[in-house]
């Protein structure tokens, strides 16, 4: 008798009919003769508005409160879907984060979780429940409710997994998978039948919207295998799992992209000691993500600073950076809100010269023109136009082969 | 410096701006100098829609999901007041029914509340917090929601004012006190500026809906005076307290009505022991509530046994009565479901004389037929058609002189 955990999305069960759809699911699961614990989301665009309710009311919403709102969400879908199991005759109970021994930190909207206190949960899957745990949410040593910031419901079951001993995480909602590129971009993209962790906190971070990156973070960790697949059909996902297992198989694994990005580049800096601190702690404090950030090598004491942010975040990280590039005697600041990036990843690169070379040619060849290049062992990034992301997702997918 | 409760009913808190003028009330009254307790009630028709969605995916709704669903309804209200507080630079905090430390039994969509530890309440209003708990819910020894039931946060409310030993619960709704009669029936009703509990309880229970009996009850015991009235206005309301403190006053305190009732009479039953008692313990087993009860004094071993009930559920009820009259060896069950009840309810009339006879003349003098008549020591109730239920109020509000 394995033990899985199963987590649904927000879309998965956004009315009654879909959530009957995953209670048979689940029940399906249990019959092979599985134990069962089910996360799950709030249904469809409930946590959306919630939060519109309360910026109704207050133009600063506590994070306290807001937390406690917002956890009601995951609590509906819960309990709806334990009702649902038990009219088809399976034992079914819902636990809120806090009955599941999910204790986090005090850190409100964007909590982590220090331990789960797997007891209850233990207890009900012994009487022969599947036990559906509300997403997203627990609760700290003052027993105040929290909310566990994006990608909160993938965490909560990965880590619910790992604390359980569980086979795997099957993680369900409306993409089949993980795939070569983007299928709305490229039509000959490829669903994955497995990808690393490490592949896949690439693809996550570089782009990919498909599973937040912290949950692969966990389930690399704990070494659990995740299943990235759709609850609305029965094709069987892409699993994330460890290296050693994987097959022989091609060394370019994904093409990634995004398209929001903007970059800020203070011109002529003076090169002296903890002037990159003094901007990067400025942008911390105000709150603003910075991705890419990427430094010239000196000539004659002056050099190039560029970073990148999310464009809803250029406005403010300008408002930041200029005081300061003009107390530090920088020559000017400037700011192009219309770029993107694409990313190639592939654990296989990392010993194989070569693939940074085909990938510029590539680029070259569609007459793209690269504004910014970082890598890491095992991906390299291009940030380009916005406008030419697609032909370079398209052209990169093509020249690594991972059309068929 | 004065502790007060005050409870705010879901039509209080229907939508943002209603909350938002919920929230400016509290704070007038903190502003007062009073440290201020806060109980409410989930928003307008949320309780119903959640109800609906659980029939959408179930037939038969296990309460103890139900329960838990149910109570994220006041947990959204709550967060939603105590942001709007803040918003106003009020310090407020909410808290669910486990945090504010209701406990109750396990006997879920029907708790009672077994104790309340309010360290967690009490704490924070130390710390200068409003503190706002969601009503209707508590938690059982096993960290299991359960619901309250009918009345529940009007309980809630007392049962913390009794817990913190409050000056005073406050109950504001859509209504602006209690009446000498329902004023959409009778244009001269008046307004009570007070009342006592034992006459609140009669009305209550015999047809006013201005408060649940259950509150009164525990307001009672506890000695908790209970202020209903409107949180759209200001007006005074009406007090239910003790009766020691109460002014010379009308010996009549105000008519109530009914207009759901229906009758059950089984005719010829043969008057032996445990007849009685087998009818009305297979009703209780079907959860039919009956009301009034009367049997006539037997004449020649053959008596007439007639109750009431909600019209909702005479078939249900001729359902469980026919076969048994039939087995007891009763001659005919007869029903009607086209009745109303009238009371005159005071204290003052217990030991005066004339009451019931001013009463049925009154009802004579409208050409008013009485079906069946009840009494308590003080209130009087007379069944009859439900057509003439409007004409009866008018004629004993004008008998028993509460016109002026």
């Amino acid at each position: 008798m394995a033990l899985i955990v199963q987590k649904y999305g927000g879309s998965s069960v956004a009315d009654a009919e879909r959530i009957k759809n995953v209670a048979r699911r689940i029940l399906a699961t249990k019959d092979k003769g599985n134990q069962v614990v089910v996360v799950v989301s709030a249904m469809g665009d409930t946590t959306d508005e919630l939060i519109q309710l309360a910026y109704q009311v207050a133009r600063q919403p506590g994070e306290r409160e807001l937390d406690v709102l917002l956890s009601t969400g995951e609590l509906v879908a819960s309990t709806l879907l334990a009702m649902a199991l038990r009219e088809m005759g399976c034992a079914a109970i819902s636990l809120s984060g806090a009955q599941a021994g999910i204790r986090t930190d005090a850190n409100h909207s964007q909590a982590r979780i220090l331990k789960i206190d797997t007891k209850r949960v233990v207890t009900e899957l012994k009487k022969g429940n599947v036990v559906i745990v509300a997403g997203f949410q627990g609760i700290t040593e003052e027993m105040d409710v929290t909310t566990l910031g994006r990608g909160g419901s993938d965490t909560t079951a990965v880590a619910l997994a790992a604390s359980l001993g569980a086979k795997v995480c099957e993680r369900y909602t409306d993409v089949e998978g993980i795939y070569t590129a983007d299928p709305r971009l490229v039509a000959e993209a490829q669903r994955l039948d497995e990808i690393s962790y490490e592949e896949m906190l690439e693809l996550a971070t570089y782009g990919s919207k498909a599973i937040h990156p912290r949950a692969v973070e966990l389930g690399e960790l704990f070494n659990i295998p995740i299943l990235v697949a759709s609850s609305f059909t029965d094709k069987p996902g892409t699993l994330i799992h460890g290296e050693e297992s994987m097959e022989v198989r091609n060394k370019v694994r994904s093409i990634a992209h995004d398209l929001d990005v903007a970059k800020i580049t203070v011109v002529g800096v003076p090169d002296r000691p903890g002037i990159a601190a003094t901007l990067f702690v400025a942008l911390a404090k105000a709150n603003i993500s910075v991705d890419t950030i990427v430094q010239n090598a000196s000539i004659s004491n002056i050099t190039d600073l560029t970073f990148t942010v999310a464009k809803g975040q250029l406005g403010k990280a300008m408002a930041v950076v200029e005081p300061i590039a003009r107390s530090i005697g920088a020559r000017e600041c400037v700011s192009d809100a219309k770029l993107g990036k694409v990313s190639v990843i592939g654990t296989g690169m990392q010993n194989a010269p070569g693939y940074a070379a085909r990938m510029f040619e590539a680029l070259s060849g569609q007459g793209i023109n690269i504004q910014l290049i970082t890598t890491s062992e095992i991906r390299i990034t291009c940030i380009i136009e916005e406008s030419r992301v697609k032909d370079a997702v398209r052209a990169l997918h093509r020249v690594f082969e991972l059309d068929t």
